[in-house]
């Protein structure tokens, strides 16, 4: 169905990029037949480092005259395929497009190309007494990776998601066209938003080439609360008691005892506490260590009438690093601890997550697997990871997936949905159409074609 | 093109709704005829009153089986032309659907038919010490009209739009289908998002017949900062100054004594000051007086060196009460003060509102038209107000165009959109187009037909 590319093609690329830029076949390494997880697994035929949108927009209306998939790919963090090249072709490194463009202080908007590191921009700002709220824990993602994925991580509790500071794009649409949308303004209703649909959509509709996000205000000040219980389902029916309460923590996550062992492990440093079997870590911010005393007061006290054992102020930056760091290393951590695992990345409304947590801790037992996890008890955002260990393919392969059907089946019943930030990719595209109508689907189909009739950027993924 | 309503759809019609439910031809009142400003004028053949989800969608299958067009209908507040039905037809009237159907404290959301209006949602929150932030100027629109628009208001500087209040719709789509998208969730990344693209799609897209929104806990306490300036272009050239002070206010409003005068006159009432020419109106929320006073004396400070006459600070609920209601009633002031009027709502980077501003005043001498504006300086988004007063109907309509032309054109020039919040409808098609690149538009167009490729619903809005 598509053209397979051949020496024409490649002296077009060439004739478009340096030479350095462009790498064919067996010359391209290991790193871009996969992401991060690596359970999706494909060569491109050829691999282009873009530097401009110029040249991303000839590549791809070449492509599209030519029939040939293109792959678009920043750092490769993902964890569900999205960037990996399934039906070969061209695969774009957006990666090297990576410089910050232009910080507009009156508009408090931050400008930059699609390979800038979530770290970069996190310490640009905050130089700058600036704050860019969104907080996956992979900080060496792309932006335009969490573009790419509505990325929420965090600080979605109190701030939301990446979808809340995308002001405007710059997009190359499948035929090589350049479109803007949105722009540094703060409202709009003209026409449907192209923005919003563009965010999200894993790279299938378009390739990000230029954003402009909205920034906030540096708070001041943050204090993290670690917070022993003695279990981990008392730990997180605490949480939409504190929601209840009024009180909006920058972040709210949940762990286990085994999971900070696994950290400890991997970093070779002691976590500030692992005596009890699960503990909440919540951060409150504001502009005065009194404010932000205020909020944290009730909230500790609230822990305390709901079983915790005890409440941990760090309030020292060394403090916070120290466990926000080990937070930070949870999925390798997990990775390392095995010899292969797969995540689901469900998202349930926030006074489930106790119920399903409870639900793999059981399912755990049922099917003699390795079950970990860690989240955003917040949001209602889990990562759970099914683990290989000593499984043979064929074992691995069915445990897997016996896991997997009965994990995104009782997110459905809790009326969760698929993923909450990594997105679909190639890798869960069969629960996305388990989980939703056909109405639905064919909406989404319908959509795909309106942008790319004949599917050609980033084919393969989503549906 | 489209089928006429005879006796046989009327029968179908009474078969699905009450008797009283179904008003046919000259027995539809002339409220229905057009929205708020009146520049768009048609009737539908068929009138009928919704109930329920199930009645919606039985009507909407029906007329796409039949090719009849059917126009949605909540208060009929618009000022574009959106819910006017252009091509007859049925028009849906929503407005009954008014129930508050579920809070959900643990999750903070709340469940709503698409009728309720603003008010009665703000009021029910609040009672509740709750906040539902969107805070646009007419507050006796239904949500569903808000969601449709994806309307900002007052407090989008600080708390953003309608958009991100959001979290899941029940739609009814062109073709009957009845689909849920998002849902309780806080964060989501599976597939394209539905949702944010009916959001702001002004009825062509689907029908909203249920939403469920995200709430906050009630700021405790709001101060309102009201302050004289000796011209606007002093008082609005402050505002990006303000938000480069790392300083968030809720909302940021300017206005001009004539403005005010009219709105005096217009409500019988005085308001606190009308000595000076222009005036900011700040507002700032937080939890206690103390971390307001804070956040707002060195805003005060910094306008008072920026050539502010005072600083009147409003800390009581009967003078915010004062001022805030006649900041609500500018609209309808100037309505009533003149005979006819049409509306420029377009957004602008917030660092060009003052240029936009002085470009208005020009040319208000240079068509000799009286053109009155009012808006949110703290996120760019002007409503600009031509006025008709006693040209007849010739001269008003060529010097409406001449002054959308110019005032349209200037925006783009800025950087800015066509509609921040009002949306596109029937009336700004035209300058939509203008503003966009074909490919742009050409994308619309095809999610339109992915949606509803016999364009039965809403027809002949935003394109």
């Amino acid at each position: 169905m598509y053209k397979t590319i051949d020496k024409n093609d490649i002296d077009f690329l060439l004739s478009v990029c340096e030479k350095d830029d462009v790498i064919v076949g067996e010359d391209i390494s290991e790193d871009f037949s996969h992401d991060e997880l690596g359970g999706v697994e494909k060569y491109p035929e050829v691999l282009i480092t873009a530097r401009s949108t110029e040249q991303v927009s000839k590549i791809m209306k070449y492509a599209y005259e030519n029939n040939i998939p293109v792959t678009p790919r920043g750092q490769g963090t993902g964890l569900v395929g999205a960037s990996v090249a399934v039906h070969g072709g061209i695969m774009i490194n957006l990666s090297k497009m990576d410089r910050i463009l232009e910080l507009d202080e009156e508009n408090l908007t931050l400008t930059v190309e699609p390979g800038v590191l979530l770290m970069t921009i996190g310490q640009y700002v905050q130089e700058r007494d600036l704050f860019y709220p969104p907080d996956p824990g992979e900080k060496s993602a792309t932006i335009a990776g969490n573009i790419n994925t509505n990325a929420g991580g965090m600080r979605a509790v109190k701030y939301g998601v990446t979808r809340d500071y995308v002001r405007g794009l710059e997009v190359v649409l499948p035929n090589g066209e350049i479109i803007n949308v949105g722009g540094k303004v703060v409202k709009n209703s003209s026409g449907y938003s192209i923005k919003d649909l563009i965010v999200g959509s894993e790279g299938t509709l378009g390739i990000v080439t230029k954003a402009t996000l909205k920034l906030l205000p540096l708070p001041k000040k943050a204090i993290s609360l670690l917070i022993p219980f003695p279990d981990l389902e008392m730990a997180i029916n605490t949480v939409p008691k504190i929601i209840k309460s009024k009180s909006i923590p920058t972040a709210v996550e949940f762990m286990e005892r085994d999971v900070i062992l696994a950290a400890e492990d991997f970093l070779g440093k002691k976590f500030p506490d692992n005596t009890s079997d699960a503990y909440l870590l919540l951060t409150f911010d504001g502009n005065t260590k009194e404010d932000i005393e205020k909020e944290y007061e009730k909230v500790a006290q609230l822990c305390l009438e709901c079983g915790a054992y005890d409440v941990f102020i760090s309030d020292t930056q060394e403090r916070n690093d120290s466990i926000w760091s080990a937070r930070g290393s949870f999925l390798e951590a997990i990775k390392a601890s095995t010899t292969e695992m797969d995540e689901c990345d469900v998202v349930v409304p926030r006074d489930k997550v106790a119920e399903f947590i409870k639900y793999t801790h059981d399912l755990q037992n049922e099917l003699n697997v390795r079950i970990k996890s860690f989240g955003h008890a917040g949001d209602g955002n889990l990562h759970v990871y099914v683990l290989r260990d000593d499984m043979d393919e064929k074992q691995w392969s069915i445990k897997l997936k016996e896991s997997f059907d009965h994990m995104y089946g009782r997110a459905r019943e809790l009326r969760g949905q698929v993923s909450g930030e990594h997105g679909i990719g190639y890798a869960k595209k069969g629960y996305l159409h388990e989980s939703q109508s056909e109405v639905y689907m064919d909406i989404i189909k319908s959509i795909k074609t309106a942008f790319d009739p004949k599917n050609l950027l980033n084919p393969g993924k989503i549906y």
